[in-house]
């Protein structure tokens, strides 16, 4: 595993200022910029994408499958309702890690079930920024 | 965190014999090595213990609060219904994290909705006994 | 009535520890030694057990038809689901009162519904460890 | 603790006439004679009020702010659907607690979630008369 | 548009005491002051009526077809459930908008379906007692 | 079967005015008038009363007891949610029959339930005025 | 109104055998001589078809719109789930009475709401055997 | 407040050609012309912008943080399911308030929740155009 | 117990055919020899009856009454909707019992709930043709 | 494919008469000659049969096994519910295409689930009776 | 086949002291000893054994994989509820049947679905002490 | 009609590529040159638009009011949650016809309703590319 995408849904381009107690203080740049720390030291390289627009998303993941080996995906708001997103990911043979900064299941009840993790490998949830870094580990391991 | 309880649910003693394609071929003995030795790495101790009686998982999430740093909890076939073992997270001030080794988004419904996780810092799921390593990183990260 | 089960479920032997916003400060070997001591006032002998085993509480239940009058029962985070200690307390022919510390109808939705209650006598919830206390006197009067 | 609203909700009226094996043979009036007399022991003044009328109880709960420092409401049908009533008892500053004659949760389908009791500190049920002398203590307990 | 009938339901008579974080601080006499005030600057009289009956409400209702020419009803509690007031809407040909003081789609779930609104000609919600005004703007303007 | 109580619910008061297209070009007069004459016919005197309020419902239904041998009643709007009537009428040891004008199963979903008609001993609906005539028939009818 | 057709569902051929303290101890050859008497009376022809089969209720259905100018229905079982029958009332322009001996509203919880009653004038349900007299007058009085 | 977004959502250009018995016959741009007239008014400057793109309604209301003081948005069709425009709504410290030209709880049932109104201060629909002017009033109003 | 009505309900006339890995390869022809082999051995005379027509089951069914002892019934598809056929049973003083070739609780979730089961004694299910000969076995016995 | 079976369910064969706003005015007999001719077309022989009788769909649908090459089938008012329909489609290795004449999604919602077509190779609604030769089309294409 | 676990969940040790209208007045050990004996004459050893607590059926179904050729499991209140039950099941290359005293169809509500059915070859239930015993033979027949 | 647009929905440009058991191993190109072929043997010119953007698919319905006679639309993903594409499809007089390659009522369960196709005159799917041919010759038709 080479590269890999780093998939940001909607109003993850708002992250440092929005609600800090729920997402954490760090800016997305910031956080591109550690997963991209990370993830050379796993001798990966990561291109990041932020969209708010579900069809974005789509794209971008069917894009992958011309030069990605991996995806990590934080599908935000779109991760509970999106048939569209889960079907790229189910049509693209790229393994797929689903991320959250916060935990959806502490959080309200439309948000306790997850549409496109389900098209994914794993999932890694609830740690902020850290949740990215996690799947790209368990995106690249070997082992796996 | 010095010291971490890793707490498997019910049928997690079967692993390497119980449907390796869903879960994998190493048995929780080799499990519990792997996650000890990477705990050791990360200068944490860990203590594993397995039940298949609900109450039991409770009374070890209670006495951890005596002595343990962070919980990983498995909870397996409780996951989605055990009030209980979430009452007991919940009174604890200990940290934990949620556990799958493979992605219950992915499968069937009934394993959709993860009761105990909500009551969790955050959710690993879907990386086989990876899993508990990265739940480890993510509980001992002192970044967090 | 001379001799009351007294049978606390799970997480209720943290009482004191937990929560005490929702359960109050004292610990459950004090509210026992309280529910004691009225109960000498109205000349009943208790037996108090705790378990965070549904099952025990199920064995508890069955002993209680070879010396118990009468039972009081908070099943914590067990009243909401279990038909098992609700198929008990139908077994057995020993009155029973259904007890919570806090009140549930005011707490969350997964709680609203009491299937142990189903099958008690009567509940009593919402005031402390005096629930058990106007539960016992509930069920000791002889003009019921 | 010195005047408590004793508050009968719809049909408690007939009480003595209907269905006494639900309810038991007592009329409200005696069943008010006997409360007097409890909350007399206990140094209570009590005044007692019957509605068939929803809005009537609504009224009577608003007028308690002025003089009571206690209410004791057994909504009957109306515990299961009104919002009116709990709107009543949330909005005015003095406790309250649900009565509830028999045992709701043993009773129809219909009856097992309880909307009014959701704004009460407690609930007691399944007693007859005597859940509400319980009620009455565990309203005026001053230790709670 | 010259006579308008101000229907309050419910609890509204609380005004200025009850939850003012939710509500505001003004009293519902104050409310009615300011709404004649605005309606004489529309050239309208209003008469307000609050009730706790739902039948009372129905029947405000059905006197002001024989007097008004609009309805600004604020049903509160009844809002979620009341088929009759519904009814008496729909068989009064007067035309009606649903207020609200707070904004019911951001509060507790059983406040999300507003069941008298449906047969008003529309709904002004969330912007306390100014939610009556703008109804009243909405209600009389010619050009509607 | 000499006196009945026919109890008319909210917003019938209108009839003749409201939706003739559904209920109907009669006043509740003229209803009344025809059901009194048609009991003349059978030998059986009827009380006719209507009320916007679900506990003047209550009450009237109530006090039949001590003087009616049988009721008729339209609950109009309360048919679909009201306890508190159904209660009132299982209290009540008088044979009562449910009436509606229309026939709800054909209008809107929340029609399609009658929690009213559940204590009652049979359902007229769809016959306009003559609903009430065929549920008194059925309700003197000796041989039944 | 001269003809009638008298349709009658699965299991009514049983009559007077089947369970009797639900349904009456006539039989139904018994209540269709009483229907028939009746319908002589009111100047009216009956004929009473009685099938187990759904498909046939249908055909009966079809049939009646080259010979009858109305249709009582006991549709029985299938009375809560056969759209088929439905469609079939709908689509022929004879006016139908939907007709019950028990009162649905009474029984199990799939018996309350009423597919084929959708597609009907009225019901008249509840009065044994006199059910289908009273639909009978229902249907054919010129009044309505 | 000085200046404000006003935010159109899906099919909203199409004004005054779609379904003007239930839209009116303005046009998008009429309406525009009318807000900012009577935005001028109110000494209030409005910038006016369509989409049909969910995501890009995300990124206005994004970037309404840089210069606006407040927001109207008319989601539309996303107003039901948009977990992502709600995301949005509350993670941008601007006031909005939501709009609808018709009255959705008098239209179909998905229409009835409206998961975007949660997020906003208040609403205002069913007034046509005006719903709008309304809306800006109640946003401006310095008395709020 | 003498005579035994072994009924089959739809599709299972292609037994043999239809999908051997779920219903195995026998016909019903064969399964019916076996029965009846079983059943002499048991002193017992039965007689087969397959139909793919609901209403031929229940009038089966009814006939039972007049000449046999006991029912075996595999309503197939028909088990998981039919009142009518549920009606017959409960109608006819024959005991019955549910028999499936397959287990439905292993299949579809429609199939997860038998109307028809609820009117027999019990329900043998998932040993092919051989639950057929245990169910008669447990109908027959005179121990029961 | 040269034999084709055409079925059409309940209440078709009143085609031309009932409901033309809905369904067209040509008669059942005048679709079957144009299927026909269209079907000569192809090269394709049919059958047609019409049945308001599941049980009779069933067997058609068995009998078809021996001799057609495929099916078109217009379940009706089977299609939402027949599992009998469904499971005889399964078990007969010929290929079926589910026809409508209207289109169900613009209907009433519980026509919005078709069961019947779970089992079909596709679906074509909407086109009146030309849904059957687009249907035909489909089933015979050699391409496909 | 030659030995086999019968396990019984809880409140079973309570046979013939519980509710003996339900499930007969023979006590476990009575039961036990038909078992045996009935598995004594099928040439197979049984050892059976009870728990009130989920987790020791799921050691118990774990134990089963290392002696038994087959398990009968009654899981009794367990049934509804444990996916870890189900979980051991799957996971233990030991067919299973499941048994139930009565018929769970014919009960309550909360009985209908059977969890744990779902992991098992079959089903009898509803023939007492019998139940077992026809099990027995269905799991040891060697045509199977 | 001389001009159609054929729209086809997210990851409809993968085809050929993406899971070809279900779709099909043509591309959409491919798809879009028989499309038009078959259109030209119609006298028809069509242009395809394909794009993962719900608002895009709005926007093109929108568009062919301008230009197009009809329209086709896979609407893929979308066809189940979006109410923005019916709402445009509604708005725009021009007819349309849903597309699907595969059938839905034959996969998951989330696909078995189709929001967009109750805005459509009629659905053709599960025939692979023939599917827009057989909907392209229905819109076509001018004998519809």
């Amino acid at each position: 595993m080479e590269k890999v995408l780093v998939l940001h849904g909607p109003n993850l381009n708002l992250l440092g200022e929005r609600e800090p107690e729920i997402y954490g203080a760090l800016t997305l740049e910031e956080i591109d910029r550690r997963i991209a720390e990370h993830a050379g030291r796993l001798g990966v390289t990561t291109r990041s994408v932020q969209s708010n627009v579900e069809g974005e998303l789509v794209r971008e993941i069917q894009d992958a499958r011309t030069w990605a080996d991996g995806i990590l995906i934080n599908a935000a708001g779109y991760s509970h309702t999106s048939v569209a997103v889960r079907d790229a990911l189910a049509a693209v043979p790229v393994p797929a890690v689903a991320v959250h900064l916060s935990n959806p299941a502490a959080r309200e009840h439309f948000r306790h079930v997850d549409v496109v993790a389900g098209a994914c490998r794993g999932v890694v949830a609830g740690f902020g920024w850290r949740s990215y870094v996690l799947a790209l580990e368990a995106l690249t391991d070997a082992d796996q």
